[in-house]
């Protein structure tokens, strides 16, 4: 177990690993697993042919209530692994299924018991569709990161990023299996040849999947989620997510067997997908049909464009992954995502703070930090990334290989992530962005105003409540989101109805505010305090 | 024919009726039909029972090119209608098929020759997806209003109705089938008593739809698109809006039989398709099957919302059709929803003009003209409306029932057409929104800057043109939208490179602007002039 620096324990990833028992006998039973923990399976099965093509396997788990099956994978000579993370607690006993006769009608239990503290389940999406939160019913507010090949680096090199990570704000980081950046690790199969083509699509090698997962298992020791980038377009030269369409398949099989069971994974189909020339949107529809039938644990599912926008109301989008580099500048150009998706926004990347000469990492901390807020302000959430190096080398950066951040940002970001943590219900959702008040909140309870780069010395505190809606008394804070400070101005104010659509306290109508950027304004009913 | 006041002449919706011969013998050929003109073909049949149920009639239609199948509908008192517009020209044939022994087997043909000058076809969508053009290639540039019922008032108002549009800059004008204010014309079915809900919806009242349909042929006649609204959520106490389903279904059959053949025809499945408490999404795509099933004539089709955003990348909606109240502000809050519904967008409702005392219909000529030339910079659509009256009644007003037009809008709005007709290509798409560039137009071919509120007295003349892009000369013109002028600079403006991106002329880096608001700057490659 860690501890974060806010003091709190995070959770472990317990796992449950089992040698199983000869076919047709019942296994002795293993240690109990936590719930979402991960329990392993471990058989020994044919070594020679191609086990990645020839052999299948999977193991229906059942624990009385429910049954579900879950695939297996080979690890490499002659090993197979079944993974799966229980959703319930309780006696689970599973029987394989194979066409090799060594790995068939092998059967077991194990017990799942009450999950550990900081063990709060697999990010899922809240019943309202907008918001994130833990299977336990804990709210989760993505404050993500992306550093695409730190995976693929050194054991050290991967060690400093994750003890960036544990003083960081992020709670997510996006990551390529495939290496997009000079990496340690560059190829997921087995080699044919020294030339960058020269591999194998139908033999992976377990070695480099085995790396990427013990960086997915320390990332959920932190309790930080791992988005993990299943193509990219950034590597022509060897091609990866140039494949053929059985290849494909085959890929998506292995790691949603190898790495679906950890409960902080999340899949982005593709970063940039639309430049990824080899395949259409009907090929990316399709992969993401795979990938459901391959995902017994229901991971949530993304996919990340350059220009043109995937239709995120498909079925299989759980959440809208999006790269714009001048929507989050206010609120009103966020809105109409949430309206057109339907579902979660999480605008993964708004141009990087950096010092590039490229002008989608050049935002100063305070750039990067607005963009968050208006994010948020409009009920979606934004992403953070960092090229700051001496010698204008962005692969040798934050974004690409990991590291150590350098930026002025993070700070800011937590600062952000603790008011996010600390609102009521789901989230902040848009109020009355027809009428472009520029307040995010819940209506009747709480608001929040933002002003990025507006330098105002007064608001009016009007909030849109009609002569039938709740007419209550509020308090308000003055809130510096780059100097990280919230002032509570005294008193109350006593809402009253100004005109048709709006309510005012007549006795303090408005408000000072210092001329400085980056202020905002959260008010909040009297009596409904913040969690 | 009329002469529009830019002196250009009109197209007629020339119709080319006719009594079919007797039940299995050619009739003799009537008078030739213009293409994109409207064949009528006239039978008598069974006026007993409810011919609106019972009887199914259709001809199938062939110029030994291509075939299609035309639903007819009942006109009242045993006579039948099949209505046909012919996409090309040469002799066409066609043979009934019917359930009633009278109706079925019917024959005829008639001579489809070259449209008069005006008459351009129906409107369909650009190749690229996100603009509009006649069938015969001209592009159309929608400058749309909605007068609601000014269908369904006295000939006398519609008489009036049909001149102010005559003389204003609208070629496309929402309607409703259904009444939304105080109307002559109420009752589009039979009635079965005094009573609001005392109606038959199985027994369509055919004069009710005669009257419709003059509208929209006088419309044609004036090269105004009707756009056509099929359901609204504004008439409760009749509910026209709250059929079962079988009664939509043949609703939407007998509107598709009677007014798809006019050429000027749009269809809007619904106004404020969410507020309709009946009907669900799933209600809402069934009836858009239905429609396509019942429109051999391929009529556009979108449907508008009031809060939740339809799902525009359904395959049967050819454009969106959006009401927002703050998102016609900036190019930056427009481009999005290109890019979510990847087709042509509109923006049907962003606030009227208006003096009313409602939010939804008080903005200044300047402010709507403001929304106009926003949405056009991000490379979509806006249309207009107004509520000025002196009693603040808004059912009175043009958006209600038509009439006369106050505001200060039009004229302004003809400027805007005028330059939008005058764009080479389809029409204006963004330049680098992902950069926030502020410009519309086509890259290296011509760019459009617009300013809104702001008062700028200079502005500088970069262009995000790069290295290897093409480095022409270019001229600018000034244009304040307001006051509607177009002032050339003199001179050329000579692209060099400014830095990695764009480019300027380092000797005119800069031109000197009015500090006015509602201006607008025009960047034109030379040797590449307007039409």
């Amino acid at each position: 177990m860690v501890f974060s620096r806010r003091g709190m324990i995070k959770g472990t990833l317990a796992t449950g690993a089992v040698i199983a028992a000869p076919r047709g006998a019942a296994a002795g039973v293993p240690a109990p697993v936590e719930r979402w923990g991960l329990h392993e399976v471990t058989l020994t099965g044919p070594a020679n042919g191609n086990p990645f093509i020839d052999v299948d396997l999977a193991a229906m788990f059942s624990n009385g209530r429910i049954s579900v099956a879950i695939p297996g994978f080979h690890d490499g000579e002659g090993t197979y692994r079944i993974r799966f993370s229980p959703p319930q607690t309780g006696r689970w006993t599973w029987t394989t299924t194979s066409n090799a006769k060594a790995l068939d009608g092998r059967t077991g239990a194990f017990d799942c018991v009450a999950p550990r503290a900081g063990n709060r389940g697999p990010v899922e999406i809240t019943p309202d569709g907008y918001h994130f939160r833990h299977a336990d019913g804990t709210p989760f507010k993505p404050v993500g990161t992306t550093a695409y090949s730190w995976a693929l680096q050194s054991d050290q090199r991967c060690a400093e990023t994750l003890k960036t990570l544990a003083a960081s704000p992020f709670n997510k980081i996006r990551m390529c299996v495939f290496p997009n950046v000079a990496s340690v690790a560059t190829h997921p199969f087995a080699r044919t040849g020294s030339g960058p083509k020269d591999w194998d699509p139908g033999r992976f090698d377990p070695a480099y999947f085995r790396r990427f997962e013990d960086r997915i298992r320390k990332l959920c020791e932190l309790g930080i989620q791992a988005d993990v980038i299943l193509f990219h377009p950034y590597d022509k030269a060897r091609g990866y997510s140039d494949m053929a369409r059985p290849d494909d398949e085959r890929y998506l099989r292995y790691v949603a067997a190898r790495f679906g069971a950890f409960r902080n994974v999340w899949w982005a189909m593709a970063n940039e997908y639309d430049n990824v020339e080899s395949k259409s949107v009907a090929d990316w529809d399709h992969l993401f049909g795979v990938l459901v039938a391959a995902d017994p644990h229901r991971r949530l599912r993304s996919i990340h464009q350059i220009d043109t926008y995937y239709d995120h109301r498909k079925p299989w989008i759980t959440h809208a992954s999006i790269q714009h580099g001048a929507v989050a500048l206010d609120d009103g150009r966020v809105h109409p995502h949430r309206n057109f998706a339907q579902k979660a926004v999480i605008f993964d990347e708004v141009i990087y703070e950096g010092n590039s000469s490229k002008r989608w990492a050049n935002l100063s901390g305070e750039e990067l930090v607005e963009r968050h807020w208006w994010g948020a302000l409009g009920g979606c959430y934004v992403g953070h990334g960092e090229v700051i190096t001496n010698d204008d080398n962005a692969d040798e950066s934050w974004l690409g290989q990991g590291g150590r951040l350098r930026g002025t940002s993070p700070p800011r970001l937590a600062f952000l992530r603790q008011l996010l943590e600390s609102v009521p219900g789901p989230g902040i959702d848009p109020i009355q962005q027809f009428w472009d008040y520029h307040l995010g909140g819940r209506e009747f309870t709480w608001y929040l105003r933002y002003f990025g780069r507006q330098r105002p010395i007064e608001w009016p505190v009007v909030l849109p409540i009609r002569a039938t809606d709740p007419h209550d008394a509020y308090c308000v804070d003055v809130i510096d989101t780059w100097n990280m400070t919230i002032e509570r101005l005294p008193g109350v104010f006593q809402m009253s109805q100004l005109n048709t659509y709006d309510s005012h306290d007549p006795a303090r109508p408005t408000i000072s505010l210092p001329g400085k950027p980056y202020m905002a304004v959260r008010i909040e009913k009297m009596g409904k305090p913040f969690r």
